[in-house]
């Protein structure tokens, strides 16, 4: 199981090559996109992104994504146009491509200039956002676990701004997968496990459930946001703060979060099998109030 | 002054748009270059890059920026083609453009694949090499000296890594240039003042020539190395050292160095003269033998 690998199954129904791409303004097929090689986006990691996931054709929590990512625009100083409705684009993409469960990624870039680290006077933003096929995690492998290793965190100060300065993310990633881990928890030294490479993480450790808190170290994850508006709903006693490396492992539950995996129990980390092995119940309560208000929900785009 | 800033002169002989580019095994004009919205360098800043410069026709210091390239390389574990003679590349692009004064910035990155931080397992790497125009620092230049700030370094941990997860380092340049200075020098907490956003960073403290040592800290520019060795020549006592803060603001001479601006007084920082107010008598000494060994060595790219 690779948590961010994005398996092509056989449902989804326009061909990769021949998808809608929405492009700096316009809708056109996945040949007609070019990024210049003095994108700044390419050049430097000068842009921001966010990954949102559909279902039954509905973009889950479209408006706190769009929140996050004007948050994360406005932490670079990148400036859009005001006319991009990213709502439509969005729904257009779901539609154009038959993506009706899968994800839609979104990024911007401070767009193309002649190199130079300081922010060009007039690049105009790059705008790219297409639709990618995704499988949900199987009810089997919920119940199988997953397993996660501990790795320093060497990931730049401003890990709160959704950028595309991901190489320490994909180095640790890159170490899980040799690990045959699912993910890779990242130590901050001096401030303990803060969360995933893609997810955030989540331990349940002296009767209460405990997750990093927002600061520059961690990226507010929205299923994050939602995990512990669930959790408050359900009266579960909530700690907010990064749990040493020796707490974590001596955890009664441990289980990671993103927008594609919802919910996925840790049942060993570093080789220490957490709690009794297998989902604990506070995890499976969560993971449970968590796909009631998907299924319940009258408006996803709004949750 | 901007040292980083690519002022576009009139003596350049190609236009910019009609460049020559080398990219993936080919060469090409300009506008037949196109990355893909896939490409892990667009996606997640998974590649490396060298900026070389020219003079006089002839890529300086050329092999000792290839062995950096591949020490780049390995350490994000990307795999090239043997085949890919980069010396004839850089020539190749020298002749094609008239670029015999200016640089060459040749970047590789891990190529397009769909989204996932692991590394796919058949993407092939993208390679675009191509000349700019610079401006040299003119002697009146030098002889009014830069000023530079001091602020957090934000950077991750692998900065010994010629990547191109460069935001924080853009970021940091841009409050230089809001504050009208030329540089950013990065205080990393419980460590010292380490170096510029592109340029690494000398002192005369305490009778010694002062820089930052070799660490994941700070990048090995290739001047840094060749200054240290002139100094070594000049038999001037030199310290590997990062200064705090307080220390450097109180040397007596500061420089700052990168292939472009070569050496560069800084006569401010942070508002603070330094020494006299004035380029000082060891930076000169340094960036006349730094002169020197250009105009006299018979064979640059091998210097």
């Amino acid at each position: 199981m690779n948590i961010t690998g994005f398996t092509y199954c056989g449902f989804i129904q326009v061909p990769l090559m021949d998808r809608t791409i929405y492009f700096n303004g316009k809708f056109v097929p996945e040949n007609q996109v070019r990024i210049s090689f003095e994108d700044r986006g390419f050049q430097f990691g000068d842009g921001v992104y966010e990954v949102i996931k559909v279902e039954n054709g509905r973009a889950f929590a479209l408006y706190r994504h769009l929140r996050r990512l004007a948050r994360s625009l406005h932490g670079l100083d990148i400036r859009i146009s005001e006319d991009i409705d990213f709502g439509t684009v969005v729904r257009h993409l779901i539609q154009a491509n038959s993506a009706s469960d899968g994800l839609i990624y979104i990024q911007i870039t401070r767009g193309a200039a002649p190199r130079a680290h300081g922010f060009p006077k007039d690049s105009k933003p790059t705008v790219v956002a297409y639709s990618m096929p995704w499988n949900d995690i199987t009810p089997k492998e919920f119940d199988a676990g997953a397993s996660a290793i501990i790795i320093p965190d060497e990931r730049w100060g401003r890990c709160d701004i959704k950028s595309l300065n991901l190489l320490a993310n994909v180095l640790a990633k890159q170490k899980a997968a040799q690990a045959e881990a699912a993910e890779a928890l990242l130590e901050r030294v001096g401030v303990g496990v803060l969360e995933g490479t893609s997810s955030n993480l989540f331990a349940v450790s002296g009767g209460n459930l405990v997750t990093a808190p927002s600061s520059p170290y961690i990226l507010g994850g929205i299923t994050r946001e939602i995990i512990l508006e669930l959790a408050d709903q359900l009266q579960l006693p909530i700690e907010e703060k990064a749990l040493s490396k020796k707490q974590l492992l001596r955890s009664d539950e441990a289980f990671i979060t993103n927008r594609g995996i919802a919910v996925l129990p840790l049942v060993t980390i570093d080789d220490n099998i957490i709690g009794s092995g297998k989902p604990g119940p506070i995890t499976r309560r969560l993971a449970f109030a968590y796909n009631e208000l998907i299924s319940k929900a009258t408006d996803l785009e709004w949750l």
